[in-house]
């Protein structure tokens, strides 16, 4: 368990805590952030040979799927084909190229660019050959691919699972296998354009998905930095300090203050001067506000990051999406490798809209810039600045299944337009026949897999899948080279010539 | 390595013949077979510590994706999406519904299912918790989601990837990581006829994606092991024998039966009378004639497989697709789990049409019934058949992608509709305003991410990329409350009303 060594101090404290009281299992705890926004404590277990053996034993017999994922079912399918459909038209409708690279990557691939977080990479076994994990997001398997390719400029989405090794029940719509949907641009351009772009992409799809109102934060990474410095944050300091003012969205300022001065040792006058700058957030006039701040604008870092963000908020009103935006000191993010702005939307439904308190709905997208990743791969090369978002379509996906339940909504799980049916006995080849030429004119067809199926199942049949159109054929209609059309919603039903059906039935689907 | 102890005994020779050279790594040969149809040695690695250690000071320069996987460039996911389009909306259009499993299941899922294969599969390394494996098809995770959720009748289609620890090198588009399309049918039905729509759906599929000329060779695992039987081969030998069968389609009979012989001690008077059968192929005449054989016709079994077939054959008649199917008694078909009828679909390429000799391109699509595999997860449980099928997506890949680059056909990676330029400088602010417009109208735009960019830079832009249309802005047009709209394809330049603009743009794109 050499991962042990990457514990910080409170993580050993915990694990300790731990070993003292009779374990079913071996909890380190070690506080990390999530790409896509959220806060919690990290679950990693260990567990002795002796519990391990046991386990496998009793889940010889158990057929599940492992912790932290699940199936999708038809129905949760259609829901999420929707989502990803609204996602990724949204990425093509700003020239998105699309990218896909392997579930897993060389193992030192991904370390070093996630901090804490790397506790949480699924590694494979090693069973001969190269050292191997699974992705832990899109973004350093993007970076790798830019790097290796010597690509310095491309626009590109990317839709795939990714897998942490979380505590997957502390917040609902969190799993340790989870779909994200990538969008980012790499290459050198003029400031703070595909940043804008980027913001107005959020807005764009969070709104195609009618989530509600929503507001999205912005800060930089630099201003962040900057202003630990100048309230006198010792450096060594600056990225637990970042982790617990992260947790301003969930936690009073007091808390998060207690924690700094007595778990983090800052000390109560630092961590005063920096309450006094995080608890505050607004728009471009906030921005204007911290130019003359005394202290911040003595540093150069802060002043990049405030003239950046002045001229992405010009960007915004043009764009006609400044109200949605909120410059808020408190943004932090958890990951490593961002450099400049960086950026989370989040819901602001009502609680009794979703059924759960609005806390907890977070972040249901993210992202920011990270100009460094790359120049990581191949450090010779001369970096390429990207900037990008990450929506999270699962979180968004829990909310829509969540409101679908509340509203009664049914989903249907095929697309089946025509059942053919019969209400004679052995008619099994002419029903064949039949569904052949409807198959073969790109019609979507269904029929019971039976000899003599009763009409009426079949008909029941398509009123329960919400099949349109049935097509009845029998004896009488076989001689006189007819077929009947039943229109399960009216129960109309006409007799055409056999040979009209197909351009028949093409009429009345293009019709509804 | 435990999973040494499921190697056989030729492999054992193998690795210590591998052991007594100066070994760059150690390679344990086991004959094993794809689900995809494929045949050919599998290698997997043993790396010792002091070597591994080598490899990763190596590979920490090293940029690359792990063995036998690759990166899909925007070229080539147009490619992989035109393909899973067409076998989706086939899977659609026979009423199937989408389902989705995790990308691992727990190991012992997994075990005992895929016979001499599993040495394949990729594990998961232990941290603590459940032990995992990647799952090494979309069957499995479908047989355990319908064992799981009790489901006793349900026809979906699943697309994803799958991975297995092969050697890639052999048989160009064959990866350790790839997709799969399946289609399956789970169920209690009338004989024959869901099986039928499988094979009239890899037809479907074959013909829209105009792979050329194809057969679809059918068999039933009743048949070969009733004819071992019946041939005196003994039980033992049967999937030993089974996989030597399996090469006919590689080795000439001749070479078939001395393995058999020699490699496996079968008596030649044995493997004589195997031969007698597995050079024969044909139609529905040549079931009858088995039908009639005196030695075939004393196995139950036999006369079970056959009579399936026999009505098989009629309701592919009906379906029309009789003539692509061929009754070859030398499919054999790699993984344990199949009962009954088992089918594979070849493409009949005359070599310089692909550039490729007509053998190695394999099969494109391949199934069968599996009607004990359900049964497996739950035994107090009555089973559920299932029959179904694979498309090897990734081999078609190769094939579409290889004939695109031999007529030089040129694929969009983008699907951009509008470009915003103008010849003006200090225009962004302009240029921002009218395509957000565009992009709120749905309409798919780009522009330069420059502040002064050339108007020919530009234009050459989307020439390079196919985009039809600009939309050119400057400080007249402004004043006049104009724009001009230039194809880009004839050149031509109009100019029009501001307040037309989306609508003459929607206009031109439904148009075109």
């Amino acid at each position: 368990m050499s991962q042990f060594g990457l514990l910080p101090g409170r993580a050993w404290v915990a694990l300790i805590r731990e070993l003292l009281r009779p374990p079913h299992y071996i909890c380190i705890r070690a506080v990390g952030s999530h790409n896509q926004g959220q806060r919690s404590l990290q679950v990693a277990e260990a567990v002795s040979t002796s519990q391990l053996k046991a386990n496998q034993e009793k889940s010889n017999c158990i057929i599940k799927t492992p912790k932290g994922t699940r199936d999708l079912s038809p129905q949760q399918m259609v829901v999420r084909e929707k989502i990803l459909d609204t996602v990724v038209s949204c990425f093509k409708r700003h020239g998105a190229k699309g990218l896909d690279t392997p579930a897993f990557e060389l193992k030192e691939t991904l370390t070093e660019k996630y901090g804490e977080d790397s506790l949480l990479i699924y590694d494979l076994k090693d069973q001969g050959g190269e050292l191997l994990s699974l992705r832990y997001d899109l973004t350093v398997p993007f970076a790798r691919y830019l790097a290796m390719n010597k690509v310095k400029k491309m626009k590109r989405y990317h839709v795939g699972k990714v897998w942490r090794r979380e505590s997957p029940t502390i917040v609902q719509g969190r799993y340790r296998e989870f779909y994200q949907c990538d969008f980012d641009i790499a290459g050198q351009f003029d400031p703070m354009i595909p940043d804008a772009e980027c913001l107005k992409i959020m807005c764009e799809i969070i709104s195609g998905l009618q989530l509600g109102d929503f507001l999205i934060k912005v800060n930089d990474r630099r201003i962040i930095d900057g202003m630990f410095a100048a309230c006198g944050v010792p450096e060594s300091k600056f990225r637990a300090i970042c982790s617990s003012i992260d947790k301003l969205d969930k936690m009073s300022w007091e808390d998060v203050r207690h924690e700094m001065v007595t778990k983090k040792g800052l000390a109560p006058e630092v961590a005063d001067r920096i309450g006094d700058y995080v608890q505050r957030n607004g728009g471009v006039s906030l921005v204007e506000q911290l130019f003359q701040d005394p202290r911040l604008s003595q540093s150069k870092q802060v002043l990049e990051g405030l003239g950046d963000l002045k001229l992405l908020f010009e960007y915004l009103t043009v764009l006609g999406i400044a109200e949605k935006i909120s410059f808020d000191l408190s943004l932090a993010r958890g990951l490593d490798y961002y450099t400049g702005v960086i950026y989370e939307a989040v819901l602001r439904q009502s609680p009794n809209e979703t059924g759960e308190d609005s806390l907890s709905i977070g972040s249901v997208a993210a992202g920011g810039r990270y100009d460094g990743l790359v120049g990581m791969f191949n450090p010779s090369d001369h970096k390429v600045p990207c900037v990008g978002l990450s929506i999270g379509v699962e979180r968004i996906f829990s909310i829509v299944e969540h409101r679908m339940k509340v509203f009664g909504e049914k989903v249907r799980t095929t697309e089946t337009e025509v059942f053919v049916a019969t209400p004679q006995k052995n008619f099994l080849q002419e029903r064949l026949k039949l569904i052949a030429e409807l198959w073969d004119a790109g019609i979507k067809a269904e029929l019971m897999y039976k000899n003599n199926p009763k009409l009426l199942t079949q008909l029941h049949y398509c009123e329960n899948m919400g099949i349109p159109l049935v097509v009845i054929i029998g004896e009488q209609e076989m001689k006189e080279g007819v077929i009947k059309l039943h229109t399960v919603a009216s129960r109309e039903e006409v007799t055409i010539k056999r040979e009209h059906l197909v351009a028949e039935i093409e009429k009345r689907l293009s019709d509804s």
